[in-house]
């Protein structure tokens, strides 16, 4: 006999809640946000095909699933609280389901993130997932204060995930080890949570590169109504990336999106503060340009000249 | 040309927020929870043919995939505050997306729910809204409530939408207004949330019935560690239902599923307390048994004889 929709919320997701006061299995979870806090929430849906490839591992889904969320709230300066899942199952699969919540419950509590309620049900597999954080009112990291002469920063390195994708795409080949890093890179990406936080009052702004990091650095240009000057050499690489041609690096630290890193700025006067966040928070951050009054994006090579931007950004709906 | 998903979002979603500092257009949403208050959230996710039929219209879809939600909320005796709506559709059709956000937004704004966040994709029909209410800490309406000697009480009429679906399966005829009628119970829930505001501090339990009456209430029994008497023939019923078959009123008031209704108990000295509440939040209220401290369920008919428990309970991994 089939294992049913309230077994399995039992069996893989019912856990002992300590920050909620109620959790999974009542009609709604309930909980507190700290005084003088503001309550951050992002919700993020991902879909077979599109987010994630039918090959991965559910122990690697259920990292990323949340990992793509939490990216939100550190894009914020937010502090992880708690997490609400629905799910869509063509069937139930103990085995996806058991790596799934391993996964997914190992990130969560490495950022003390609680699973509080959610949803089961039969359909096309689909994982949504909302995120609470907390941040305290009027701290929060938004899209909106670039201010002209800001350094621009990114944290960690850009454009593996893409070389992992163009490999399952058969556009690309490349060795063993490398391959193996870069789908790490895909399927397990690192939300820059303590980077985040570090950067609450000294980053003027910030964002997560989900769609490539031109698409997401333009959502802030734009909602903060200045322009930018960005170095495409600047760009930080692992060393999978940096063996392979110059035009591919491009365009994948420049638009591969599914990257998960931070996008900031910060006034040159911060420099300092920056690298102090950057160690404390154990994430290397590369300075990539700065912005300007002048509205637009500018690019420039290592030499100072000029770069067409022909770099696309991802749409969920246009590729 | 498509539109994009950026476009979708900005052209069908986004509105000026009043009660979020942050909605729609930043990685989160930022809010605040009143002092003295908890959060309530709760997440549902809808696919099609499962929650809903392809040929339900787009603006009531708009509104069940809200009222499901809200009902949760109602259960609790939260008060509305703020949503999150996560999409995934094959295409970007206007005219869907045009129905299905006038309906939701309409139901929002009478419950004074404001749409925060969330995102969009492209992928299998799939509508995933996580929602946020607030609720005096301590006073949340539990599952775990129920005390023996508690009335048993459900809100509005039972089995409608199960009737509607019965049609739509061909296992049943209606004449034209009489499918208008139960369609619309099927496809425009009204949740029941000034009725959940009105019994907080008066019922000692609650519940909604989206899986069926006797399901949803198993549930409260099993967390209060309790027992029920339910009169079978005392289920709130529509002008529809009584013209049918009792042994089919019996099947779809207790086990007919998709209601929105409350289930919910209340001490005897309460009883006028519970009319009051009814009164204020113009919805009927209906005593329907009660509970005792014999665990499990016992159903009785209008003569006090025994009724054999053969009603199923709505699991989305085994119908």
């Amino acid at each position: 006999m089939p294992i049913g929709e309230f077994d399995l919320i039992a069996k893989f997701f019912t856990r002992s809640v300590t920050r909620a006061a109620l959790g999974v299995g009542d009609d709604c979870a309930l909980f507190a946000a700290s005084a003088g806090m503001q309550l951050a929430v992002s919700s993020d849906m991902l879909v077979e095909g599109r987010h994630f490839l039918p090959t991965v591992l559910p122990q690697r889904l259920g990292h990323k699933a949340l990992a793509v969320n939490l990216s939100d709230l550190a894009a914020c300066g937010a502090k992880p609280m708690a997490f609400t899942l629905a799910l869509a199952l063509p069937r139930v699969d103990e085995v996806f389901l058991d790596g799934f919540a391993r996964g997914l419950l190992a990130l969560a509590d490495a950022h003390g993130c609680e699973l509080v309620g959610g949803d089961t049900t039969q359909g096309p597999l689909n994982i949504c997932i909302t995120v609470f954080g907390e941040v305290p009112t009027g701290e929060a990291l938004l899209r909106s204060g670039a201010r002209p002469g800001d350094d621009l920063y990114v944290s960690g390195t850009l454009g593996d995930a893409r070389l992992a994708l163009e490999v399952f795409r058969g556009q690309l080949a490349l060795a063993g080890a490398a391959f193996e890093a870069v789908r790490c890179a895909m399927e397990q990406p690192q939300p820059r949570v303590a980077l985040g936080l570090a950067l609450r009052g000294v980053a003027s702004s910030a964002i997560d590169v989900s769609d490539g990091l031109l698409g997401d650095l333009a959502h802030v240009l734009r909602r903060s109504g200045v322009g930018a000057e960005v170095q495409v050499d600047a760009m930080p690489r692992s060393d999978v990336m940096r063996a392979l041609p110059e035009a591919l690096q491009r365009e994948c630290t420049l638009s591969g999106g599914d990257d998960y890193e931070l996008v900031f700025t910060a006034a040159p006067q911060h420099a300092a503060r920056i690298a102090a966040a950057a160690l404390t928070s154990q994430v290397n951050v590369t300075r990539i340009g700065a912005i300007s009054a002048a509205t637009g994006l500018r690019l420039i090579d290592r030499d100072g000249r000029a770069v067409v931007n022909t770099f696309g950004s991802f749409d969920h709906f246009k590729s």
